[in-house]
């Protein structure tokens, strides 16, 4: 490990050989669905803009999240592998619309010129908007075994962490919130939707994969997916202060150019280090009385998030 | 009737007074449940923008046809108006985007002012992204008795209907057109994606408020709703030209003056008024085999469609 990784803390102990032998066939899986599913038969260069967007870049995250919750619920690998894409989808589409130029006007991401660069503004704008279409139209096949009643509460999911009251609610805050003295509160607030619905929204997907979950478990891993959503966004800050464009594949110290309020500015840098080495530890404890067995691999994504170095 | 009003033919009998007592307590439902459901909760603006997107104004076709079809096969009401309220959240927030700068740079939406010059062009995309998410969070309430089936289904038929081989794909085939010279198959394609395909969504959608509904009438709803698509796109290329804004609440005659294909461009004004008056024959025709004895609804619906002044 380098000492750019371990921002936060270095005794977790987690073992990042161990993550990646668990996570390399679930991440074969989700590039080999997303490639068959994405774009395809989409006409002119709207099919290009979305594969564009989606395939060969960022870590998958949502995806692993998604995975590994089923996975300690024992869910269905089909509804894991469709709800693994459809919130990358929402994501990939989130990250289009947000570099436009009416938002960030961000020029690289993923280390590659954003999509309105490589294909025009309203391409973006179209391929966007499709990709969230698409990932509600991988969760409701009629052509496979996956219960019904799993495609409804998977949509529902993925429509309250997309929504107003999730991930677009959290950029509106955003971008309201631009040259403003945000307290902690706030900022947190903001978080939780813009980043941390959809995170706690995976994990609660994955365990929708599986019906008659424990009703404890359900509460353990929604609030273990809240977690770590938020201390997702508190690595993201330091991130943008101490790593570089090249090794984050996207514009550093971008968010105080654009004097938005971050952890790192409200709680300094040890401050947000100590904020997210909380929040791993509430991570670790909801899964520790969520009563289930195959957690792994949702512990060590959570020291992942906060152990990273992009 | 206004000569305005018939621009097309005046043979088909219909009565628009019936219609309009038809219509009334569903359009009384339908804005109700609007006012009820958008934007509620949402942070900052943009619940606001998200209520001026959809709220008091719009002809309501695609929850009338959502309506009229689940009328004809008996569905469940509760679903039928979620289903409704879901197909116009997805065409309002299509009109917000497709008024953006980026794509027709519009000012002027249903006599107001669109949603980006009242809120910011950044509130006007995010406005635009929770509204189609709100389409589905709508469709899939865990608090009714909407059989889980009908929700999923909803979900599907809703998400090919505004995806990239649906609306968000014809708008694509429609930007890459200007300019170009489309022939008739070729312009079909693009309106069959870009209107058609939400309009015959809506039908279907309707259809699927109630399960067990004969294949032979579905197919029949089927392609009434391609007919009717197809119809109102001719329409609104004839009301381009011979409309003027004010009746239209938008911006007429600016195809032509974006040098975009349209049918009027394509058939001359008498020719697409033929093809508007075979396209409605076509509609009719498909109700006639359906099998469905309460097709009334949808039989004025495809007549005012048709015969339309804005």
């Amino acid at each position: 490990m380098t000492a750019a990784r371990t921002v936060v803390r270095t005794d977790t102990g987690w073992d990042p050989r161990r993550l990646a032998a668990w996570s390399e066939p679930h991440l074969a899986n989700v590039e080999a669905a997303l490639s068959r599913w994405v774009g395809i038969d989409a006409p002119v260069q709207l099919g290009d803009a979305m594969r564009y967007a989606v395939l060969d870049g960022g870590k998958r995250l949502r995806p692993l999240l998604v995975m590994a919750a089923s996975e300690a619920v024992h869910g269905d690998a089909a509804a894991a592998l469709r709800a693994a894409c459809a919130t990358e989808l929402i994501h990939a589409y989130s990250l289009v619309h947000d570099d436009l130029p009416c938002m960030d006007n961000d020029i690289l991401r993923r280390g590659k010129p954003t999509v309105h660069v490589q294909f025009g503004e309203a391409d973006a704008l179209l391929a966007g908007d499709a990709l969230q279409a698409l990932a509600f139209e991988l969760l409701t096949p009629d052509d496979t075994g996956i219960a019904p009643e799993v495609q409804a509460k998977l949509c529902r999911l993925l429509a309250r962490a997309a929504g107003s009251q999730g991930m677009a609610g959290g950029q509106a805050i955003d971008l309201a919130s631009v040259g403003l003295a945000l307290d902690e509160a706030q900022l947190r607030e903001m978080h939780r939707l813009k980043t941390g619905a959809l995170l706690q929204g995976s994990v609660e997907m994955g365990a929708a994969c599986a019906q008659n979950v424990a009703p404890a478990a359900l509460d353990a891993l929604r609030a273990y997916g809240a977690a770590l959503g938020l201390a997702f966004q508190v690595v993201d800050d330091i991130l943008d202060v101490v790593a570089d464009s090249a090794t984050l594949g996207k514009t550093a110290g971008k968010d105080a150019a654009a004097d938005k309020p971050t952890y790192v500015s409200l709680l300094g840098l040890d401050g947000a280090r100590a904020q997210a080495s909380q929040l791993l530890d509430e991570s670790l404890a909801a899964l520790d009385r969520s009563g289930l067995a195959d957690t792994e691999a949702l512990r060590a994504l959570a020291t992942m998030v906060v152990d990273r170095d992009r």
